[in-house]
């Protein structure tokens, strides 16, 4: 782990708040002996939170007071405006001060993006930033971006999206050339739309590892390390899955619930169905990176829980560790000098 | 069951062919003993497989050679121009000609959306035929449209679609007005690009029942009866769900083949599985319609064992026996005297 790393947490964002922040930051803390982290909400709430589990880890945790929440459902533009001094605003404001390293949120989507944008600025060379998630496959994992940041983004923009993709995987992974496929409706160069087929060529022409289209199965199949799409798409992507992974888990409680016989073997099977859930279990993927920022900005599921906000947590001091920003600046820098984008 | 009711079968079509089609054909006749089909392709071939599978059902299963078959990755363009014999297109031409009611084709999805565009027309008011799937819900099942003929579809299009599938869903599910959700990446009215903001204030400004925004998460809920999204965005959330149903049921089948004992309890817990695996099974719901066009066209999937081919019959059967098509056009000629689109 790099020497100097402090995370900025708003412990105020998510469904649960404190409820699950704290706990979840003493863990990292516990299981990052050099770690440190700021609290950023309400210092006395968050005090007594700290408290009542045993305390600041050797100094390690400090607070940061704030005085406002943004809701989970308030509007982006409103919460730029009427929160300056919302846990999350305060806790990109470190990161801009250089008093942490990275920031950690389960606040709303928008408003951290768009408060993240404003106050840390684009990378340069970086029209529009996205956000990447990591999604299960047979063998490993994939990075998956755009999930929602852009949803009409330009070819130029999938260029991007898959410089920061590759630069993320490669970083996070210690991948030499990670392999980077485009989402499409079909492999074959005549599908899609007039964007990927343009994207397409400007991936064709870059020094990357383009693989070429990919389709929606190839995505968990671990067809390529990355996987660019549009974020309008993504986000379909994104929750379409997550609902069709809970209908099927539905399905098999059920089935074993079914009468007393079908609920004693659920009771003989339960070691092998919970290696099974852990094996799918979605909280292991907790934590999308902002990526394009001048700054590391992690978001949190809404509806984390201790252990999937504690994941977002260590992939914050990933990042960190593997000074992701500067990397994807330098490649981009690289790619824009040797005039490989338009 | 109406009292006439040919179907033309692309018996050529598929992965498998006539191994998959003619079975299924005969299983169709023998659950509707008033149907009769068209096998369409290699005569002398299709004959053989019906005469080794126990004969012509009393004559209700006829021939019409076809001399060639549309390759699974033909470019659309080049079977229209050099395969005017295909069994795909005959198949076609017998629902244009009045011989058949319905056909249904396991061939190439563009080629066959292509021909069927080019030989049946367009309903008058349609600018875009869409492919119509339905997929499993909690309770029960929804009906999404576009899954991939349109991949820059415009707000009228979506419009389009709604009316289609709204239709659709109220013919074959015996509905009065089927709730239709737009897909969008949130639920509020700001949330999304233009395109479906505008198709939004179409559809609330109709008589269509429409509930507003839905997300990816919503479709396998059940939220609505019907979900309407442009066909790059359909075609993507099909296959990811694809992909992500296979990826959990392969963890499934490695925790219980992990070692004897697990194997064991996989013995004991089989019926439960098997239950559960047929709760999900994708075959059920194979047979999307193609919607908009003067006549029925069902597309199974290439890879359709006999049982997914023979539901992709049934489909055909129960949109003859409905009239789909005759009420599309009644319901957008209505639409479009009335205004109410732009």
């Amino acid at each position: 782990m790099a020497d100097n790393c402090t995370i900025a947490v708003d412990a105020m964002g998510g469904d649960e708040g404190p409820d699950v922040t704290v706990p979840a930051s003493l863990g990292l803390l516990d299981a990052h002996p050099r770690a440190e982290l700021i609290l950023v909400g309400d210092e006395d709430r968050l005090r007594a939170a700290v408290e009542s589990r045993g305390g600041d880890r050797g100094g390690r945790l400090t607070y940061r007071h704030a005085s406002q929440v943004v809701e989970m459902d308030e509007s982006a533009s409103l919460a730029m405006r009427n929160k300056k001094d919302s846990s999350m605003r305060v806790a990109i404001n470190l990161v801009k001060e250089g008093q942490a390293q990275a920031c950690v949120s389960a606040g709303n989507t928008g408003a951290l993006m768009a408060t993240a944008r404003f106050v840390l600025k684009t990378l340069p060379g970086v029209d529009r930033p996205a956000i990447c998630t990591t999604l299960p496959t047979a063998e490993g994992h994939v990075h998956v971006l755009d999930l929602g940041a852009n949803v009409d983004s330009r070819s130029t923009n999938l260029f991007e999206f898959a410089v920061m993709g590759s630069v993320l995987a490669g970083a996070v992974d210690r991948q030499e050339r990670p392999s980077v496929g485009l989402l499409n409706v079909g492999e074959e160069d005549v599908k899609g739309n007039e964007v990927v087929k343009e994207a397409a060529r400007l991936l064709g022409d870059s020094d990357l590892a383009y693989h070429g289209f990919v389709e929606g199965n190839d995505v968990f199949q671990g067809t390529t390390d990355v996987v660019v799409c549009d974020g309008f798409v993504g986000n379909v992507m994104l929750k379409s899955t997550e609902g069709v992974a809970r209908l099927i888990a539905g399905n098999l409680r059920a089935e074993f619930r079914r009468n007393p016989l079908t609920k004693l073997v659920g009771l003989m099977a339960r070691p092998v169905l919970n290696r099974f859930r852990s094996r799918i279990d979605p909280r292991r993927f907790n934590g999308a990176s902002l990526v394009g920022l001048q700054g590391i900005v992690i978001k949190s599921h809404g509806n984390a829980d201790t252990y999937a906000f504690g994941q977002a947590l260590h992939e914050a001091i990933l990042e960190v560790d593997k000074a992701v920003p500067d990397r994807i600046g330098q490649e981009l820098e690289r790619v824009l000098v040797e005039g490989r984008t338009v």
